[in-house]
């Protein structure tokens, strides 16, 4: 059973930066790369006509098999996947409060914003289309495991820390209230602050000649713009789900 | 055609540093999780008897059929992988010269050295088997293409600054000289501070409450003991296996 403490949670969240500020420094040294984004451009098999979709559905299949979205936070970008292999599916429960972990799934939402990511912050075609790939899969996965786990772990801990208060908002369906009680304005201020920092510190052994280097401030306004907005809107479907006591 | 400058070419093998060492520590947040190389340990479709293999060979297939493996410094872990699909094979003569890319493949090698580095820098098990093993294959792919791009590059960079010496040693096939001619022991010094530095400078701003850090000496440890020493057995091979003029 996890503690539902928020400063833990806000540890493992805190944890999962480095990674998503490391894969999209991984992918601004490689072009925009179109091609692995357009439909039949490649003689693939299957049912997946994009390069990217292609490695992403064997990925996700794959990991399927070994029961990694029997996770909360693993939220997979398809949904038609196979069943856990005997035996990997785990006992995973965490004492989170909802039937169905798939009842929160923003992969469709975080696939959109990343791609317009990428329109800011990568330029041309170097022909590395299948490096892109996997390093697109590798970037989209850590940012929705940042989102994810944020949307269950957090929304839970707030609801037991005030749960009269979270049950009569969720029982009256008042969105807007429920997302003045989650935000907490100088939380978010203070990780955005320290986005920017660990991306700038990240690459400042990097020589700049050598290495193309990504703008902390398009980071920093990624969370701004996406990674807490959308964890906060995972956080309310949560709620707006929950099974109340 | 590649220019063969010795400083673009170190330039180059020094981009990749980054990228080598963003994945080592990815891979230290995970444990040491030896259910992903066990053969027979997991249902898997395929020839693949391991985790790792069965999700490397979907890697390296998809990739071959994008034509990653025309290019000399992308050696594959696999030898038997599909041709690349028509129109993606590219025109990929960049001056080197030798018949077949191939006979340059220090793989097993690095798969080798990777595994003894693993079981110094993780421990433990923490059932994350599929992200395990796609940080291994991204760690194994970004050492290789550092290995094998300095094994082709640099040796035939050498060679073309003094042809007639090297010549000579190759006809004698006295690998002996041409070790020590290929060798700049100045060079792998200022190499090796080098890793230590970036490994702490990334690393800095981390809070190692919370993220796993990797020693800088461990990282330093395995370009001395093993990137450095295989890139001067790759550069002997490809000399060895050289056209004469």
């Amino acid at each position: 059973m996890f503690s539902f403490d928020l400063s833990a949670i806000a540890t493992r969240l805190e944890s999962l930066e480095e990674t998503i500020i490391f894969r999209l420094i991984d992918r601004v040294q490689l072009g925009r790369n179109l091609a692995v984004y357009e439909p039949n451009r490649f003689p693939l098999s299957g049912t997946e006509s994009t390069l990217l979709n292609h490695m992403l559905r064997f990925h996700e299949s794959t990991h399927a098999m070994l029961g990694r979205y029997v996770v909360a936070e693993e939220r997979p970008f398809f949904s038609d996947l196979p069943i856990p292999a005997e035996g990997m599916a785990g006992d995973r429960d965490v004492g989170l409060q909802i039937c169905d972990f798939n009842q929160i799934n923003l992969t469709a939402s975080i696939r959109l914003a990343y791609t317009e990511l990428l329109d800011r912050i990568t330029v041309g075609n170097d022909g590395e289309y299948g490096t892109t790939a996997e390093t697109d899969i590798a970037s989209l996965q850590a940012i929705a495991r940042r989102i994810h786990f944020g949307s269950f772990y957090v929304a839970e801990a707030k609801f037991r820390g005030n749960p009269d208060h979270y049950t009569e908002l969720i029982r009256a369906k008042d969105e807007q209230a429920l997302m003045r009680l989650l935000t907490r304005q100088e939380v978010e201020d203070r990780i955005i602050i320290r986005i920017r920092e660990k991306c700038a510190s990240i690459q400042a052994i990097s020589n700049p000649l050598i290495r193309k280097q990504i703008d902390p401030d398009q980071v920093a306004q990624f969370y701004f713009a996406t990674i807490i907005p959308l964890t906060k809107v995972g956080e309310i479907t949560y709620l707006l789900n929950r099974t109340l006591p």
